[in-house]
């Protein structure tokens, strides 16, 4: 962990704790610093990364203030994170009903900004959290960044492999959705009705150099997902 | 309109023209600053305004890069706007059909950290986009910012209403949704049956001092309304 997260850490513990409520406005940064005995950009970091999770807001030239907590189990769609980072605490796994290495359809080809010739990884997944179903997933991962993949890598988190064992950096992603009615075959593998309210999510993600290397649909099961975007003006 | 905005809007012209398309990286800041003759904090403001409408990423220490093209008609949840903001190009209407100064519910109360005694205006609007309906949207506002209200106000843009004319400066916004099936009364509003999908969303706005203004809850209609989110890691 780098000394920002400890720090972004320990200042979520206070928040957490009651120490800092919803409307309070936190110690300046000079004053964090001086607290903390750290860098002043160690506390920027930290600041930043709790921004990100909603946890406060920057007021330029007036503070920083606390914002509502979390709710457990909402899914933040503000941080380009994998599903298991922001469901943290809550036990993630999943279900791999294919993979392989194949032709992408033009569409994906164009997404992932792939020549002609160029394959990809396939892989559809069930998702569960806390043991009820969350999604199916299908993606499909460029091979120039996701080097390699299989059922083992599949079954965890891909985007904790792609991250920690791969060394890519994560820059941004594109998250499109609407609401529909859910498909027979989608029904089925959510254990649901068809007809029934979907979430349909489009989302691509892009390394820090903005190449994007995964394209995935995704479909929410309506009764177990919640979702949560902390903006900013 | 401010000089980094501006600048923002003659970069956004350049990426718009094909001058830069998705992936390209954009000249640096001093090059930009140059070339636009301005100083280096209006180049960066500029940036920034670009980032959070997801038409660009700043991957720190590699440069500027271009996003894909925005999607028409989509609903950027990135940014704390207003409905009308986002969906520029398209004619966005409303119906009042209920407003009024009330006692809100314990749950409201919270949320805008009013005292017993204080009442909030209640605005009860359908919302159509091009003629279609769009959302219905439930509002509670928080006379201690916005301090006044009527039917002509919330028949246009209660956002451009209290940003413009109220001087309120809107820092944050928190979304909270799920997806559900209908109720018979909401369909009747949206025009679709009872049981069809419904996205559900509940959204606070606050000020930049960190002061709840707006509470109010949305439904959209499923087939009217799609949604992006350009999220950064």
């Amino acid at each position: 962990m780098l000394k920002y997260e400890l720090i972004a850490e320990r200042i979520e513990e206070l928040i957490e704790n009651g120490q800092y409520e919803a409307g309070d406005k936190l110690p300046s940064v000079e004053i964090l610093r001086s607290e903390f005995n750290v860098s002043k950009s160690t506390i920027i970091n930290a600041l930043k990364s709790l921004e990100k999770e909603g946890l406060i807001y920057q007021a330029r030239g007036s503070g920083i203030y606390v914002r509502n907590p979390k709710r457990d189990g909402y899914l933040n769609l503000f941080t380009a994170d994998g599903f298991s980072d922001d469901l943290k605490g809550h036990d993630v796994t999943s279900k791999v009903l294919k993979i392989a290495e194949i032709k992408p359809e033009e569409h994906i080809k164009t997404q992932l900004k792939l020549q002609d010739n160029e394959t990809v990884y396939y892989v559809e997944r069930i998702r569960y959290v806390d043991g009820k179903v969350f999604c199916i997933e299908t993606s499909y991962f460029s091979k120039n960044v996701v080097l390699y993949m299989n059922e083992e890598i599949a079954n965890g988190s891909i985007f904790d492999y792609v991250e920690n064992n791969l060394k890519v950096k994560v820059g941004f992603t594109d998250i499109y959705f609407k609401i529909d009615k859910l498909s027979a075959s989608d029904a089925g593998h959510l254990q649901l009705n068809e007809g029934d309210p979907s979430l349909e999510y489009e989302q691509i993600f892009y390394t820090s150099t903005g190449i994007p290397f995964d394209y995935s649909k995704i479909i929410f099961h309506y009764e177990n997902s919640r979702f949560y975007i902390p903006s900013v003006k």
